[in-house]
């Protein structure tokens, strides 16, 4: 992997890389922070999963998290939302299918099966690269996300048993198989078999079974999309019926931007902390 | 003034407002964070003035300031740079002059006369309207900036003794007599007689004996713009030759960015607040 920029950034240093993806058979781009302690220690990690149109740039320029972070030793690693370049294919006119809208599964359709691998990269390819490559220590990963990307970062947790110490989502899309967004990715990417859409739900995952790690989700009260895509409510009650480990707070008045993520970043970055140590 | 966006954030308000602005003669868009202590009591208020090329957005959306005036209980207002408008005459191939670039002084020439005024802007009539339309106490305040507005809060705490309680910086342009960015602007908007440019340099102010109130600034050791533009090391020397209440530090690493300004966020709203109690 190339190191692009570097910059220093509440005592650690910000850096981002690009690298030759096997699995989405393109250049990747993702950001890293790593803390003052990665200097002299490995420290744990906490993947971020960012939402539709998002890069890694969204999240390290508007999500508050550095700060917490390197208060805590933990080492963010920011990957971006899609495979990206001219060979990729795309959905040029809409902004939630195709490039910056990966939805984190692993597409078997055409034309999007040779590329969006997205599960594959986030939960093995990548956290692989960073731990040959950087201070990281992988035997203490945790993973949280904003939106579709709170929705990946819960179906990462919920598929790989006894990998990830704590998920937190701000905003997720609580059940993408009742919702549009839902719909368009995932019809596209996983073809018309519903029943096969439900291995890449969080919600359906959780009702089949699915052991999780603790759980801790945000959602803005007045969230414009809270009505139409992101059914938090049947999040909620499969988390309750299954008995989860999980906190699911309703944040009366805040909406779906980074000022709502990064006014509750503090809880989510200290909750995973709690769990990433020794 | 018209509110056009209000947006929850750690706990209070950030809001948007546009006002037919009379002594920059167009219409001007500011934006406030008001804290939640301020339902109930006038708070104290902060100014943020930007650097060259940003609105009001840059300091809202990557600054991090909100959780920190969130904490302490302070009111930040956050100007534009310049004034705005088809009206309003600009240099379109320069970054570093017209548009976004105002330099927080009154022009005395055209054809920036008319509407370049944001010295008036920024200490005489916004501050006035905000005092009397939102729960500000506008016997308690301080003023900060980044880069162009670092030096335009230096510049306003120098020329209003007895009015800031406490002023900071990051990044400032210490003595724009001397640098590139100030000649052009200060040239252009003040006119050829060098003397006059002095009226409004942080470091001839300190030198010719102005007062200042506690001041805290920081600069990045590795800022591309360090070496040619910024003059630290001039500030610093007019700072202690005058015996001035100044802490002025030199981040080892860190760059001209709003990475450095969130680094260092906390500390400078601290500062402050100690000096806005009571």
């Amino acid at each position: 992997m190339e190191q692009t920029e570097q910059i220093k950034d509440h005592g650690g240093w910000l850096k981002r890389f690009v690298h030759k993806s096997e699995c989405c058979q393109c250049d990747m781009t993702f950001s890293v922070f790593l803390p003052a302690q990665a200097e002299s220690q490995k420290v744990p990690v906490l993947y971020y999963l960012s939402g539709l149109t998002c890069t890694d740039d969204n999240v390290r320029t508007k999500g508050g998290a550095q700060r917490f972070a390197a208060e805590h030793g933990i080492a963010l690693v920011m990957p971006d939302t899609s495979p990206r370049g001219d060979d990729v294919p795309d959905a040029a006119d809409r902004y939630d299918l195709g490039k910056g809208a990966g939805f984190y599964v692993n597409a078997t359709r055409q034309p999007w099966s040779k590329h969006y691998q997205m599960y594959s990269y986030v939960t093995d390819e990548l956290p692989k690269l960073v731990a040959s490559e950087l201070p990281i220590d992988a035997s203490r990963e945790s993973i949280t996300g904003h939106s579709m990307g709170g929705h990946g970062a819960l179906i990462c947790a919920l598929k790989q048993p006894g990998r990830y110490r704590s998920v937190s989502a701000f905003s997720p899309i609580g059940n993408p198989v009742n919702c549009a967004w839902g719909h368009g990715c995932l019809g596209a990417y996983l073809g018309d078999e519903k029943n096969e859409w439900k291995n890449w739900d969080a919600t359906e995952l959780i009702e089949a079974g699915a052991p999780c790690p603790p759980m801790l989700a945000d959602q803005g009260g007045d969230d414009s999309f809270l009505a139409d895509q992101l059914n938090t409510d049947k999040l909620q009650a499969a988390c309750k019926k299954a008995g989860l480990d999980a906190s699911i707070r309703m944040q009366d008045g805040y909406d779906h931007s980074y000022h709502f993520i990064s006014s509750f970043m503090g809880d989510h970055i200290a909750f995973h902390a709690g769990h990433l140590r020794g």
